[in-house]
């Protein structure tokens, strides 16, 4: 391949997870807002949406140093955003900034889970156990968020395939992997199966089949 | 002793972890069709309720491989229980079930607390500490799960013995060990007095104590 | 320095980290009492609050063994002290108590936030993520009795400076380790001013700035 398609690729890639990472943050940003959290909460919130998720991977799996810790200056990055949030953002922006988000947030699920799919793979776990990583880096970020915003978690309950589209996108790594394809192959197979499919399910409004038990106690 | 009473204990053993498992399992997916939460939230309660407890002794003891990371082959066990009671079980059911779980409920919670109480003292842990991680296993799974479905802790609020009873049977435990009792001896002993601690609160609905500080501010 | 200095300060050292542990401790069981929970719940919550920012900082920085393992004696003490409140304790104590503990909760707040910073700093990590270790260590006991509890926590949306103090002072202490300065000096200097800013915002009753992003959806 040569030097300038290298490059190239590694931009892209880059310029994606700032772009992925950025949807994350802006999730808990606006859940923190609607909640009227003060800053401190706002601050917290975003950092959970946006590293939580792989920060909990990273505990089950035993793995040090964090991402945040390794790179500090996505911290600092956080804070600037927070700020910046509070200063210029209004309630009528809120609506739009949703909308604006759902394409890069597809990109984040789709990206996070493939990662950490990746991740487990390369340690060796069982395939189940690194569908079920990459789908904690992708989804727990806005569990933990919701979960400290006092709601059930929204990916528990919306009946959205969101942690669904992920499952199936990093099964497609694990079977790369399986057959010794290379890892940008798989990586690229899986998370892009995975933006899509969470488009489409946008899309088409798709709604996963409830269970509705009828009357229950409680 | 004789080669198939080993065999028959081994057996026996396996069959009351796999009833006391599913019994935390169920518990979990009850709770998540009551909230009325997709397939992805049913899965990830159900499996919280099964394995959370134990999960969150082994990140506190920093062990790993995590019990389901080792038999990765409970986790599609997990997924099937969830497929197979989302397409058969109906609100009608739930009753009987949750009647149906009390005793294998109080099995898990003597077998957990046992066995999580014996690691942290192979680990050469101090006797309270050993009891907590005991009660821990046993307990916290149930405690995530009503965390994750936004309710404050059914164990930390029904007034029921369920930690104590563990609490008890554990200190047996560390007793035998203290006296240097074989490790089957003092996990016999400790599981099953936590089972009839459980059984017997159960039968006399008894209830803890209550502190009942009068008017509070808030 | 003399004998007898060195002494005294230690004395007094171990006596205002008692006195901060006793505040946090009775900020959980006082919430536990409101939440009427039972005494497994008053005993885990006041546990959390009192050991809960420590450990989930040693989880984060995989640090072993904890506090509460090393010093098991403190575990007694805070059954002791659940016991204690429990009989004696009553609604019409509870304002009262809680005026009492706002000033050796600052305390704790400063020594908390210092110590985990001090630590951080220990590790070589960099200067933003140690003082996020101190607000973690120093703030988190209360946020994990509060989710316990099921409530937003406190310290994300009260609007007053909890967590802005320890941010601040820890600061100081970053910037006395990078002027070399003893650590002793960077200690006191932070948890100092951390324990001044507590005490200045509550006396003068001053609020964050609110973020009031007007109406939003939701």
């Amino acid at each position: 391949m040569p030097l300038h398609a290298i490059l190239d690729f590694s931009v892209l890639q880059t310029f994606m997870e700032v772009l992925a990472t950025l949807a994350f943050a802006i999730s808990g940003m606006l859940e923190a807002a609607r909640k009227r959290l003060d800053m401190v909460g706002v601050c917290v919130v975003t950092g959970l949406a946006a590293f939580g998720g792989g920060t909990l991977r990273d505990i089950l799996l035993d793995r040090r140093p964090f991402f945040w810790v390794q790179h500090s200056e996505w911290l600092w990055a956080m804070l600037a955003l927070c700020a910046f949030a509070m200063l210029t953002l209004r309630g009528r922006h809120f609506k739009l900034t949703e909308q604006a988000v759902l394409l890069p947030d597809a990109l984040g699920l789709g990206l996070y889970s493939a990662s950490g799919t990746q991740i487990a793979l390369a340690m060796e776990l069982p395939a189940i156990v690194a569908v079920l990583m990459g789908v904690i880096t992708a989804v727990f970020g806005g569990v933990l968020r919701d979960i400290v915003c006092n709601e059930i978690p929204n990916a528990f309950r919306d009946h959205r395939p969101y942690a669904v589209c992920a499952f199936i996108g990093t099964w497609l790594l694990v079977l790369a992997h399986t057959l010794n394809a290379p890892d940008w192959m798989g990586l690229t197979a899986g998370a892009a199966t995975t933006v899509v499919l969470r488009g489409l399910a946008l899309w088409i409004g798709y709604q996963l089949p409830s269970w509705n038990p009828g009357s229950t106690s409680d």
